[in-house]
Parts: C-alpha cells; sequence; structure tokens
C-alpha cells in the first residue's frame, strides 16, 4: 500500500478552511448554532471533566493547554496570550484544538481556533445574554471595539435580535473599523465619543477591552438598574473591567465559580461573595433575572467546555462536507505490535519508486 | 493576497514524512543523534518547567498531555493509552506534538510522534546505558520483544556498541518478527525459550514488557552481580515488571523522582528509597558505577523533557531540509486587532473567483 489507511488520517480545518465555512454556512448561522450547541452542553455540566488549564509563563507571556472530557469525547486547546506580538505584527492569541475519541483515544479533528475562538467566545455571551438581559432589551453597548467587537454584535443580533448597537473605544479608529466591518449587515451602529455616550439607552452592555492596565471601563455611576453587562475582557488575575461597586449590588453569573474567582472580574470580591452558576439557569436550578430592575452581570472568562461545544459543533460540519483535508498523523502498520516494520515497509517502497 | 503568509504557516511532519526520514538519514544515525540531543537537554535540567503531565482517565484508557518548557522553547505531547485497541487493529499508544516559540506563543512544529516517541525511548535507555552499563558490555537481553523491541536494540547498537542480543517474549511469534525485521543490520540475535536462557551470558537486560498483569519479569535469583537493568515497561501505576528483591540490592537511577515513584517500579518500595537522579551523574555531580559487581537500574518511564529533546532535533532535521508540508494554522489578518476583516477579505475573494 502506497497510501496512509483510513486510520492513519485526521481531518485538519485549516484557517482558508474556517473562512470558506463561515463563508458559505453564514456567520450568523454559525453563531446561532454555536450558542445552541454550548447551552447545550451547559445544561449537561457534571457529565464534563474540569481540569484546571494547564498555563506556562514566561516573561513575554503565556501558553496555556485546555483539557475537557465527557465520555465520548476528549478536547484540547492550545492558546497563547503574548501582548507585545502586535508590536511585531503578530497576534496577541491564537489557538488550535484537537478533539480526540474517549474510546480509542484516537484523534478525530484537528484544528485552527483562532477564529473558532472568536466566534465561540461571542456566542457565549449571546446565549448568556439571551438567558438573562431584559427579553424587550433592543440596542446594546459595545465598550472596546477591538478584534472580539464585531463577533460579539453579530452573535447578539443573530441570537437576541439586538439590532442597536452603540460602540466606543479609546481609539476611536478601532471603532471606525468596526462599523466599516460591518457595513451591509442591517445594523444599527453609532460611533459614541465617551463611554457615557454608549450607555444612554443601552440595556445591554459588552465590555471587551484588551488592555491590562485600563482597569475600570465601567464606574459605577454609568451603570442603571435593569442592566445586563457581559464583561469579557477581564479575563486573567489582575485584569478587570468593572468597578467593585458595580459588582456589590449586581446578581452575578459565572462559569466556573473555582476559575472565575481566579481570573474573572470577581477576583476583586471576596472568596465566598455569592454567585450562581450560568449552568444552574440554563436548567433551571436557579432562577436568572427576578425583576426588571436587576442588575446582572456575566463575568465571562472562557472555559475549556466552550470550546469543547465549539470543536464538536465543528466535527458535525466537516461531517456535512465542510472544507477540510486529511492529515496522515496517525501511524498505523499493518499489525498494530510491529511498529517497526513501517520503516522497513516504507524502504522496500522507496526502492520500488527508485 | 490569495495564499496564506508566512507567519500563518507551521510545518508538519506526517507518519509518511517520518518514515522517509528515518529511511534517508538511517535509523542509526538518527537514534545516536537523539541520544546525544537528550543527554544535553538532561545536563541542564534545571532549565525546564517540570509541569506534571495532565492525565484524562477513562474506563477504555487514558489521554495524556505532556508539556514542557525552557526560556526558549515550548513543547508538549498528546499521547493515548488503550491497551483493548489493539484487538479493533488500532495502536494501544500514539502521539503527536507541538514545538512552539516562548517569546511569541506562536507553533514552530507539528509532528506526528508515535515513531518519534519510539525512537526517544530507546535513544533515552541506549544513553542512560552508555552511562551506567559496564564499559566492557558486548551482550543484552531483550525482554519482550513488541513494538519497542527492534528500537531498544538499534539504539543499543549505535549508541553503545552492543552487538549481541538475546530475546524472549512470552509469544514467539514476536520474537520472530523481531528477528526478522532486523534482518540485514549486522546484529547478531538469538531466539530463547525462556528468560533464564536469555539471560545467559548478558551484561545488559532491557525490559520492555506492555502487559499490565504480568508483573514479575525479572526475578531476583536471575539478576547476577554488575549487570544493567533498563526496565522500560513498567511505567504507571500499577504495572512493574523487576521483582523488589532486585531493587533492594540495585543502585537506581530515575529520570525524575517525583514522578518515576507513581508511575515506575519503585513505586513497591518506601516513598523515601534513596534514587539517584539521572541528570546528576550526566554532569558528574554524583557517581553512576562505582564498580563491576554492582547492578545499576534504571527504572524509566518516559519524560517530557525526552519529547522536547526529540522535537528540537526534529526542527533540525526540518531545517536541514527533511521533508514536511506546511500548514495553514495561524489566522493571520493584515492588521493584527482585525481578526474580523480576514473574514471580509475571504469573500471578496470568493466574489472574485465565483
Amino acid at each position: 500500500m502506497n497510501v496512509p489507511s483510513d486510520k492513519a488520517l485526521v481531518p485538519f480545518v485549516s484557517v482558508e478552511d474556517m473562512l470558506a465555512l463561515i463563508h458559505r454556512h453564514g456567520i450568523r448561522n454559525c453563531l446561532a448554532e454555536l450558542a445552541d450547541m454550548i447551552e447545550a452542553d451547559f445544561k449537561r455540566w457534571p457529565a464534563f471533566d474540569k481540569t484546571p488549564r494547564v498555563a506556562s509563563h514566561s516573561k513575554a507571556g503565556v501558553i496555556e493547554l485546555m483539557p475537557t472530557s465527557d465520555s465520548v469525547d476528549y478536547t484540547f486547546k492550545f492558546v497563547n496570550g503574548h501582548p507585545s506580538n502586535t508590536k511585531v505584527g503578530l497576534q496577541t492569541v491564537t489557538a488550535f484544538g484537537v478533539l480526540a475519541s474517549v474510546e480509542t483515544g484516537y484523534p478525530e479533528l484537528f484544528s485552527e481556533m483562532t477564529l473558532l475562538t472568536a466566534l465561540r467566545t461571542a456566542a457565549t455571551s449571546a446565549m448568556v445574554t439571551r438567558a438573562l438581559a431584559p427579553r424587550t432589551a433592543q440596542t446594546a453597548a459595545i465598550i472596546g471595539n477591538g478584534a472580539q467587537s464585531e463577533f460579539q454584535i453579530l452573535a447578539l443580533a443573530s441570537v437576541c435580535g439586538i439590532n442597536e448597537f452603540r460602540l466606543f473605544d479609546i481609539e476611536s479608529s478601532a471603532t471606525r473599523r468596526c462599523i466599516a466591518n460591518l457595513e451591509g449587515q442591517s445594523i444599527g451602529l453609532t460611533a459614541c465619543s465617551s463611554i457615557e455616550e454608549a450607555m444612554q439607552g443601552a440595556e445591554v452592555v459588552t465590555t471587551c477591552t484588551a488592555d491590562k492596565s485600563y482597569q475600570t471601563i465601567l464606574t459605577d455611576n454609568l451603570v442603571g438598574a435593569g442592566l445586563h453587562i457581559n464583561a469579557i475582557g477581564g479575563d486573567c488575575p489582575g485584569k478587570t473591567e468593572l468597578h467593585r461597586d458595580i459588582l456589590l449590588r449586581s446578581e452575578i453569573f459565572v462559569e466556573y465559580p473555582e476559575q472565575t474567582r481566579v481570573e474573572g472580574d470577581i477576583q476583586q470580591l471576596d472568596p465566598d461573595h455569592p454567585v450562581t452558576e450560568l449552568r444552574q439557569v440554563l436548567t433551571g436550578e436557579q432562577p436568572g433575572r427576578t425583576s426588571v430592575d436587576q442588575i446582572t452581570v456575566f463575568d465571562g472568562v472562557g472555559f475549556a467546555v466552550e470550546d469543547f461545544s465549539a470543536m464538536r459543533w465543528l466535527r458535525e460540519k466537516v461531517a456535512q462536507g465542510a472544507p477540510s483535508e486529511m492529515l496522515d498523523l496517525i501511524a498505523d502498520p499493518d499489525d498494530p505490535r510491529d511498529l517497526f516494520g513501517m520503516t522497513k515497509r516504507f524502504i522496500h517502497r522507496a526502492e520500488q519508486t527508485a
């Protein structure tokens, strides 16, 4: 045999393949399906192995492995965070991931995850907003108009039917780029010159800022009754976006308390400050919003289960014909106990070819 | 631009590429270079981040991530262990790995590691044998003639100049296959019908058995003065190969005591039983073999630093022209803050092409 067998091959979704999937399937469909997939997996939360992420820190940044599994599928994501990368024309955050079978340990999917993480992060915010924001919400403020902003806006539009967005960034060029990128999407987009202006009339606010040193994006006086806040940018120790006083008069919802108390905005609070797990709201075990005046905060940090859901979704898409290529990744000897025999057969093939 | 930029591309060494490298470069050269690379990295042991492996256990087996890094390079290996896989024609153990830059977090190499792990495991045993066995050793017994056996034999031949091997396996077909696979290598190979027979005249013995339930491969009466033992197969909790009494009268050498006391043959001993770290022998901080009569045991379990060395070696080979292909793995927007812009450009391209 001159070609690797089926057992050797693992589907690979490249960046170009992911762009093609987004283009063909429609980014709004992708975001809406991901939101449903993530919600479904949050509802069966106890089924997951919640291993903490494994971080390797250096002066320049961090490289993390984020594994999780249920009884059928295992996934992990490799993700880096290197703030100074942009100075040399590289991404601050890049990612790739693998889905493997728990039964055999064999990889079943290898994928770029820089784009897929952007999609799943936005889909998660939108899924949470659907569960917690006032049902009548029409207008959202987006504070921080960087790499996540367009994804967040499209997800809120697709999943929650929000169609008016008020944008602010300390760099007005970021706001202009965001608006230009979303031209033709039939979404109302207003550039604002201050956070105060962006908050006017907003029933939902998403903070997705990137600067580690800019610590209080939202101050207490800006936050009125009935608001739902997605605090997405405060996602590591030393990085927060909300003033502590906002948190003290809000109901706080988190992905996984053990992780969020270290990485999220609630690192500012006492370690026993009451928070509600999202999954409990989604299954109905705990109430979400209980009054129109309540302030609800989603303190999002990103969790491995969201990547798991995203990879499950992607595997479905690939099975349905989404673009991918096959990688010859797994050594597949004729006899599993005879790995060395592969090297001999290669030599025979090479001699025949020569 | 219709092609991904250089920053998007990561070299990938497939199974076929690895077979081609082994064929072109010669497996003995590969093993000898790997032994030197692993020795060099063991000598600078304190430079490494020694994160414990992250294991996900299920009824069917285990999936592990093995990360490590120095100040320049980060590597991790994905490896599974599923004993019942052979029943359905799959490998018990498969692996792949990634080498990334600590400075940027960007992946620099993605590779199959089923074959590469077989090479590095054998190279490690041989490197240790070179350091600990009697210098006059000519003959080795190989107990367990499964997937690792040919690699172990070729590594001992290449690195230590051992040229007589006495083979035993409870399945004689495994021994026959091993001998057939090594035909033409100018190595003396003798099939033996018992462990006792295999041990006759051996100055080195390598145990590389796979069966979890077959717990005492070497009994005390079989082990004479001056022997060097590589105990490779006992590598997880509940799996050992040497009778405890052998360990009690030997000098024991390990990769990393914290890991070996859990996974290695020394799990049978008190947690404070004295062992010597290999790296200390290699740097001269501690003596290795101190007399011709001494029994030395390498209780090998496999450590992430060995994979790190193997991936460094492979990166060198790829830089020198070893076969690989480029994977479009990293999203590379024109402006790093404009990830969404990539989806727009793709649409424009698609429209132009249509």
